[in-house]
């Protein structure tokens, strides 16, 4: 009987709607809490989980990715199965594997990637909630402009949002910045080796402000030089935002 | 002020989770009532809506047309804009005009067309309330040889729920019967003149038997013909089923 305790890698997707976000809060339920309650069940002990980092109320994932400690004498899809049919419908365990004792799903990670999903006008009952419906004309060219002035590696600090844990680095590299349109969707795809908090809502707040004509892209390049984010740049809704990759 | 009474024509989506229908009920909340409420504020009168058939508990809509008569004496447009504002995000107003005083949501109807939604193995927090999951492999050369003795004009008794209206005419003209595979995904499409009771999910039960091994086709014609329904035949929940179209 194997009792030795070793560190376990998570993949889960989970529709954002109706949580207070993935990670534990005083009030409301959080994503995090829901893994735990289960695990520390199959277990029949306490469990600590540790995420690749917080999604916010309403955010969505498609693979976020998370930690843990535990001694397991069964075999590793046993506890796969045993998690994943405790979760409700609306969180998806997609895999959970023994991993090396040094994997640690927030610091060990190499980049994480993002998709937001804005929708031009009123959208059906089953993309609303997964959506930012904008009922203004959408500038794609200069929406492309003003992305390829914030793609790279720059000082982000004018692109995050107040509330989060102050960040004493605020430079990123965001590898990819990138508008698909399909339709009435467009589709806003941010790649980078870590977000500041709301970073991705602030650019796609940007991006928006520029296709609606509030800003230039130029515009955007100045405020980004500056590091001070002007009232024109809204932070986009959460329910438009998917973490859809972490990459180790 | 023209406070003539007219006919109007509405078409709507809907996410049925959570609905207890179409039609309203006893107990729980219909589409119907949410519709109606929100009429009444805008018509400060009473208003009693028609369907073109019902829904049952949590099936979804992108096509359901429904009529009222009302008098209203601004533009068209202005009743369908205060009528989709005050719904919730979970009923969509898709086009609401002024029609001939013979249309009819229900008896003027010549045909519909329903998709059903079936998902093989697991599928995301974002899918599964808008499938069926199964986890047996599925046969669908079998399936498609089953449709094809689906397909055309035939008695459907065998192929309805219990609960329903009796009717005195069982037959319909299923004027399609079409499987489409994508992925993991598989969509039946089925469009008829009409369709009787739980008809759909009753072919969708069967097609699902005769894909898992439970019936062979040359059962499934003989089902048909016979007139009586075997315990095989599941009826296919409600959350994999779409009222698509409704046409005139």
């Amino acid at each position: 009987m194997d009792e030795t305790v070793r560190r376990w890698k998570g993949v889960c997707a989970y529709d954002g709607t109706g949580f207070s976000g993935w990670q534990s809060q005083a009030h409301g339920q959080a994503i995090q809490d829901v893994i735990e309650a289960r695990l520390a069940r199959v277990l029949a002990a306490p469990v600590r989980i540790h995420g690749s980092g917080r999604t916010d109320a309403g955010v969505h994932a498609r693979g976020q990715v998370f930690h843990f400690d535990a001694a397991w004498r069964h075999a590793p899809e046993r506890l796969a199965a045993a998690l994943a049919a405790g979760l409700p419908a609306s969180i998806q365990l997609r895999s959970l594997r023994p991993a090396p004792a040094a994997f640690h799903a927030r610091f060990s990670a190499q980049g994480k990637i993002y998709t937001y999903h804005l929708h031009r006008g009123d959208a059906d009952p089953f993309t609303r909630p997964f959506c930012w419906m904008r009922f203004l004309p959408l500038d794609l060219a200069a929406m492309e402009a003003a992305a390829a002035h914030l793609r790279g590696r720059h000082d982000f600090r004018a692109f995050c949002g107040r509330g989060g844990a102050p960040e004493a680095d605020t430079v990123r590299d965001l590898r990819r910045l990138e508008l698909v349109q399909r339709g009435r969707r467009l589709r806003v795809t941010a790649e980078a080796d870590g977000f500041l908090y709301k970073m991705v809502r602030s650019l796609v707040g940007a991006l928006v402000a520029v296709g609606e004509g509030k800003l230039t892209p130029a515009e955007v390049r100045a405020i980004r030089d500056s590091g001070r984010r002007p009232a024109a740049i809204q932070t986009a809704p959460p329910q438009g935002l998917f973490l859809d990759r972490v990459y180790y």
